[in-house]
């Protein structure tokens, strides 16, 4: 029987670590008292089992919890969330820090529907950082979000996106911004050659989730960005993989949690639920993240995970142009660098977002000559 | 132009905590720097502003932002959490305490479709606490879970729920477990002339909820139960409003949140977002409540709101029937007692259960006698 195990933080004492741990695995499954399991096949097709304890570096312990892939239902995203972290997010004490999946349930749940190389392919950069540009603010009306569009996409800005706070809006409405970000890019390519990808975002319940992302194929968006935690994960998940044929940036609001370790929430769980891209605070921006999370984040995204494809980062959150040679040394070549708010600091647009795209083009041309 | 107010708890210093302040109602609505800010509309329909800052009682700063509704889009309860709590929740010293909606964004996210009166009403039980038991342990297969079933429908128990793990899992799907539910209940009913209501776990991405609440309704499940935050919030509203006409009971799993108060969210916004009762912790179980936050969470489901139904609170997370009494003194009528585990201590299951129901009913007419 194929089994998942999960890592734990428990920040507990000594003496009570065993009760709790072997709690924790109860809780997560058949949520009873040990004394009350009196069938052997609970053992085997349900209960979850503590499998390794050692005191944990940061303090507490370090619990290792073995459950049956059984439990987490028939390819349910839902139900392995609540297998992981279900009750346990009710306990203060108790951290989640990693999974370990079986690759057969790893392949169900199915991971990018395009990858760092779908993503290239769509953009049609190969061998260099891409780089990403925000539209905003919220509160813009269609044509002026499409103005601040053509201006980056004029700059040979790759992804141009909307910012994530831009919902279906009266003021500005999904299908109206679609439309002029549409002909912005249609112009810029007939002007420059090259065609900037759009990237629409998708906000809302389920039927207004289908509802937009049917809009956006049709409307010829590249790209779509949504946030999982926002719009709930298992949704995320059935969404890129049902829904649109469309790459799919995941955007971290909401997903921020003392309590589940940032590099497998939205590295791991991210990229398995079916993002091709994740946008995550860089490391000395305006989120306090440190350059280890975003390094163990990355990795995960882009590790190699036998039926997933991996993911390309998308390191952002109040990046100033003076950083960029830093950041493409420190992420290397496959990944997007996101600036949102310093491309507005003045009027120029344009020539903001120009700097961005040549500083990216140079400092890539740096590191492959020192390579 | 109506305005939604929130309140946060910002730990910060003195020095810093007015630019922080301002920080905040920028990055949840427009994501730019105040001096990016050239157009007095979005002043007006987008940018949230402080209203309120003060040093909070428990350290740091009460902070209060006003947001145009504008900007939490056209009833989209996915923008509304967004522009709330989104990037906040990557901020490690924000914390989410409050949120003031003004009426009529209450009645269009519109709240829970039964609501007390509406669960009572499928009960028949009008004048006195509910009895709540819950079917486990997952594992089981579907013709077990049935005699369970029996063992609390003879007994008497007003509610029987599926375990929030029971998941649609091979070895007990969903379809078959309703089927034998459904039949205990019957023959339960034919009995003993009291029909106890069966409440059926529903768990998964959109499309399988969709599919299980269809098999509810049609194979006559008396009400069903979601965890709004495994499915995602705005999915559970979807869930409530328009994929089913049943009772919704709402279950905390992966709700923890040391960042956003427990009334709020599990008091709040669950019955905001459409449930008729909603399960939680009690004090002194095996999670870590306090009796405030209980009295805190059970006054938001239950006080007056202007076009939102009342929602039945739910408490339970390892109570035993030696504390009966004083739950129902705590909780008064209006409440549904939820035992799980302690009927499972010995074989016994119908004759605990019976316990269970005779304790609730002579608490209740003690208390009444009392009063």
């Amino acid at each position: 029987m194929d089994r998942l195990r999960a890592v734990y933080r428990l920040s507990v004492d000594r003496a009570e670590v065993e009760a709790r741990a072997d709690a924790l695995a109860l809780e997560q499954t058949v949520e009873l008292p040990r004394a009350a399991i009196r069938d052997p096949v609970l053992e085997r097709e349900a209960l979850g089992r503590v499998e390794g304890l050692e005191p944990h570096p940061a303090g507490g312990f370090r619990v290792v919890v073995e459950y049956p892939v059984a439990a987490t239902g028939v390819e349910d995203p839902a139900q392995l969330l609540n297998v992981l972290f279900g009750n346990a997010s009710l306990q203060g004490d108790v951290a989640l820090e990693d999974v370990d999946l079986p690759p057969s349930l790893a392949a169900a749940l199915g991971g990018p529907g395009h990858g760092i190389q779908g993503v290239r392919a769509a953009t049609g950069v190969r061998d260099r950082p891409l780089t990403c540009a925000a539209l905003k603010p919220m509160g813009l009306n269609p044509e002026a979000i499409g103005e601040v569009c053509l201006a980056f996409a004029r700059a040979g800005v790759d992804v141009v996106k909307d910012d994530h706070g831009l919902a279906d809006i009266p003021r500005c409405p999904f299908e109206a911004r679609l439309a002029a970000c549409r002909s912005a890019i249609e112009r810029a390519a007939e002007e420059t050659g090259r065609r900037a990808l759009y990237v629409a975002n998708v906000i809302g319940p389920p039927a207004r989730i289908r509802r937009l992302l049917r809009m956006a194929e049709e409307g010829g968006a590249g790209g779509v960005l949504m946030a999982p935690f926002v719009i709930g994960l298992p949704t995320f998940r059935e969404a890129c993989r049902d829904w649109t044929e469309l790459p799919v940036i995941a955007h971290p609001a909401l997903a921020g949690s003392p309590r589940v370790a940032t590099e497998l929430l939205q590295g791991t769980l991210f990229r398995l639920y079916g993002a091709d891209a994740v946008v995550f605070p860089h490391a000395g921006g305006r989120f306090p993240i440190g350059r280890e999370t975003c390094r163990a984040l990355t990795h995960r995204l882009r590790r190699p995970w036998e039926g997933v494809r991996p993911a390309l980062p998308v390191p952002a959150g109040g990046m100033s142009l003076e950083r960029i040679e830093e950041m493409i040394a420190f992420y290397g070549t496959d990944t997007m660098l996101l600036v949102g708010g310093t491309l507005y600091r003045t009027d120029e647009l344009e020539a903001r977002a120009r700097s961005f795209v040549e500083r990216v083009r140079a400092a890539a041309r740096a590191t492959e000559w020192a390579g």
